[in-house]
């Protein structure tokens, strides 16, 4: 169990590598492609399917100079063959000219495909500050 | 599998139906209770645990009058000891002698226990209408 969890760290760490350097390839190559993969962008309604997932990436890589992220409190829970991981993401971003630092909260599903771990669910949200904070 | 499924369905509404009740012991009964379980309520930080968690829907339901869900897009991926749901909840509340409805989406995941599956991630997040909309 321990092994799957450091397997699931690493494919959580591949994700934000394709995040970060605005690479759809190495995007498509962190997930997996059926139509039971979903993605909910911080606000934005839920996307289902990796043509419309891989058409989200695109358009946010294409109004994108630079993005670098600070993951931080990793947590990886993992079956055999599904894993749920939670991390903050603190985002340096450049969008369209202006600098802005968002911090975000993330949980990340992965299934363990033949090729190895693969993302199937990426929730994306903003902390504005809660009651619990 | 699809029994798998519909016990997950049914886990879920289980957790729904304790929501709309405003009721602590039956929320208690939807979740695994260890240290790995996480909640995002829309817009707060993550909380890690149950006591945390119990704590969280004890002064949600405390501030809260009445409560009425209305979920749709459920959606069901399982594994054999752990299955992710998403789904949209629109919420008509009266929170505070003020009414609002909301609309939230949620990433729901439960581990099977030996009772049966508890919910051991609930990660909800205003749709705030992005750019896919």
């Amino acid at each position: 169990m321990t092994d799957g969890a450091a397997e699931v760290r690493e494919a959580n760490e591949r994700f934000y590598r394709a995040f970060e350097q605005l690479d759809v390839d190495e995007m498509e190559a962190a997930w997996s492609h059926g139509e039971h993969v979903k993605c909910v962008h911080p606000g934005w309604p839920l996307l289902c399917g990796w043509p419309a997932i891989r058409e989200s990436w695109q358009s946010i890589f294409a109004s994108t100079a630079e993005m670098r992220f600070t993951i931080a409190d990793v947590n990886v829970v993992t079956a055999d063959t599904m894993a749920c991981v939670t991390c903050t993401e603190s985002i340096l971003a450049e969008v369209q000219g202006r600098i802005s630092v968002t911090s975000i909260l993330a949980t990340n599903v992965f299934e363990r495909a033949p090729q190895g771990w693969r993302m199937i669910l990426h929730h994306a949200s903003h902390i504005l500050g809660g009651p619990a904070t």
